[in-house]
């Protein structure tokens, strides 16, 4: 097979199909590969092409990628792979929603990023925003990070998926 | 200004002008930024938004990106960031086009990719491919890999442009 065809998605699949593809994908990617910046790098295609196969709103996902911890300065983030436009390059923890998904290890799930405290708007065009931590050891390494242009643009479902693969990240990857 | 303006490209700029764009944009992302990840990560937004907002044949861009130096096994490219399709893990140096530009460490201007000896079919729709090495003291770190899905998709003037966005990420990124 070639590679592209991994992240061609079908056209009428279920949010849960599209999910499932992109585990079963990443999964395949990963096999004999430990290298972050290429897993991560291959994954933001399958979650951008992936989302916006769907209809509203996820069709409406404009930026689909990473955060790792920046090797220069500890509590701070700095941009991995991804796909979309041109993005802020380092984020302190605690600021806006990546930032607090580092500090507190925890998925923020926000339905409108402007009732968000400390909101960082990067794209004056996202509205809604899904942040999962990537943890190994209990340890953050990175984070996955999804806007959409859409209020409302995720929901448990995505959160669900991007847990597990946010999972299946750690235990493949060499941070 | 919100980053994701420095990758909005306005409608009727003449290739010349969105390459122009690129590497000012380019420039003032790496101000302050020696991360190659980064770094890379938004070169690599610029340049597939930038190329796929000019007329045919530039708007069939479908993959733009890099590879770099894999550092678990010497004469051999490994993933780095790019936008498009899921892509090949790791080239051989010598490999197809990307191969090539490596080991010759020139340019690569291919019109047609069925015409290359030994081109690697990642994406089954890809009919044109430039190449372009970016070399520290002599020394290979990364390449820059565009392709297109129309033939003879890049020119002299492409190439032109790409050596020395190749130039500003060599003397701005620490690989």
């Amino acid at each position: 097979m070639v590679h592209a065809e991994s992240s061609t998605f079908a056209q009428g699949l279920s949010k849960k199909e599209v999910y499932a593809q992109i585990l079963e994908q990443a999964k395949e990617l990963f096999d004999g590969q430990r290298n972050w910046v290429c897993n991560l790098a291959n994954t933001s295609s399958l979650l951008y092409n992936g989302l916006r196969s769907l209809p509203s709103p996820s069709n409406a996902v404009n930026w689909a990628g990473f955060y790792v911890l920046d090797p220069t300065k500890s509590h701070q983030l700095i941009l991995g792979p991804f796909h979309g436009q041109v993005a802020c390059q380092t984020i302190a923890f605690g600021k806006g929603v990546c930032g607090a998904a580092a500090t507190s290890q925890k998925t923020q799930l926000v339905k409108d990023v402007e009732q968000f405290p400390g909101h960082i708007a990067c794209d004056g065009a996202s509205k809604s925003e899904i942040v999962v931590p990537i943890l190994q050891s209990g340890k953050l390494v990175a984070i996955i990070d999804i806007d959409c242009a859409e209020l409302e643009g995720f929901s448990s479902e995505d959160q669900e998926a991007l847990e597990a693969l946010a999972e299946l990240i750690a235990a493949s990857s060499d941070f």
